[in-house]
């Protein structure tokens, strides 16, 4: 049966978040929904990352077994006329190899967190965007966010229902980039722990706040205790950005 | 009374529009409503721009007489707190003289229109841009708009329920900008005549889409006439952006 990789864009402000849960409607339950509505089949989607409630994606990639003699270009409108009009697309469609996961295969996650920082509130970027209001040391977050860089056990910004195996995760990027108001916090790895990303951002914050020195930090990380996080930022700035695979 | 110019922001999708009427949510009622209900007086503002239903803004700027002996940090603070959770936000607030007037003291307003040109429907952009996804021709684009610059007759891309007294404005510029799918259309002028700025967008995506050539975008001016209209582009996309005034 041909598999395809299809590349995500979603809203998560409607979602419990990517995967199907009892408590309300699921980004996988809506693609799953629409796949079925197109080709009468019962698919089941892999996915490479599992955003929590709240989260958006640029380009989340998920895999799926069509048994329809498509081309990608079909599958992708196909799909995207029966998700309409809830707040997911299909950006592209890709024929893959049939061993191809999205989730076994991903060797690297990009995720960005979206931070406006002004006094005002924020108006056609709510739930898009996490509003700070307070004056924020950039340097010092930066300093800060090098302490996280390399591999590292990070219990503290671990969520206490993360079922990762090991806590000891290696972050490539974390990189806080700024044009005018607007702040994104970079984070590169080939996974994540459940909230990493919010963990580490909510306590960057902190530093540049002035709560926290950069070496408060990176005793918060040698702490390896989920007691020591300082604060774990909101979903609404999270932005899974890309997921990496050895073919591309 | 102290006289204060407040530049706001706003996402104008839960609004019928700046202006107060009898069918729904303005701006201006929200904004006179937070006054009030900050100063305990009726306040009635002046406006820049009278955006239409859906029409939203970056930096509108109007003028407000407070009577309270408050800075303008205060009033800015006071007036945030009583729009709340409404999506519409002071950014700035400053004190003028006596005679400022938002509309009448303005010489200059900048618009903005926001076009995602993809395949893919758009999620988390939904009511905040126009989705067009047919190839566009961007040179094209740029070439008919060029038609457009300068003083004309503007008939042909008048709301028939303008209220202008002359057809006649100087558009000052008119120019297609893109970055990968976003693309910007600006638009500079003194004033505007109302739709003008949607109309000339919506024949805009005419020639880039090629059912239109630039000389068509010359003809339909040429026309005077608001039966030669292409197309009106949706209200999802329209920033007013800037409210221009001879002190800054």
């Amino acid at each position: 049966m041909p598999r395809f990789k299809l590349t995500i864009e979603y809203d998560g402000r409607p979602f419990v978040g990517m995967q199907a849960q009892k408590n309300g409607p699921s980004v996988q339950a809506a693609l799953e929904a629409a796949i079925k509505a197109y080709c009468q089949a019962d698919v089941r989607i892999g996915v490479a990352g599992r955003t929590d409630t709240g989260v958006h994606a640029r380009a989340m990639a998920v895999h799926a077994d069509i048994p329809r003699n498509d081309t990608p270009e079909t599958v992708m409108a196909a799909v995207n006329a029966k998700l309409r009009p809830q707040p997911i697309a299909v950006l592209e469609a890709q024929a893959v190899a049939d061993d191809f996961h999205a989730r076994f295969g991903c060797v690297g996650r990009s995720y960005g967190y979206h931070i406006i920082n002004r006094r005002a509130p924020i108006t056609y970027n709510q739930g898009l965007a996490w509003h700070v209001p307070q004056a924020l040391d950039l340097a010092a977050m930066q300093t800060a966010a090098d302490h996280l860089v390399g591999q590292h056990d990070f219990t503290t910004f671990r969520h206490v229902h993360c079922q990762a195996k090991s806590p000891i995760k290696t972050l490539n990027r974390l990189s806080v980039e700024h044009s005018g108001e607007a702040i994104w916090v970079y984070a590169d790895a080939r996974s994540f722990l459940h909230s990493q990303v919010r963990s580490m951002v909510g306590c960057l914050v902190l530093v540049g706040r002035g709560h926290w020195s950069p070496d408060d930090m990176k005793a918060a990380l040698e702490a390896k205790d989920r007691a020591a996080l300082g604060y774990n930022a909101p979903p609404d700035g999270l932005y899974f950005l890309k997921a990496h695979y050895p073919e591309n």
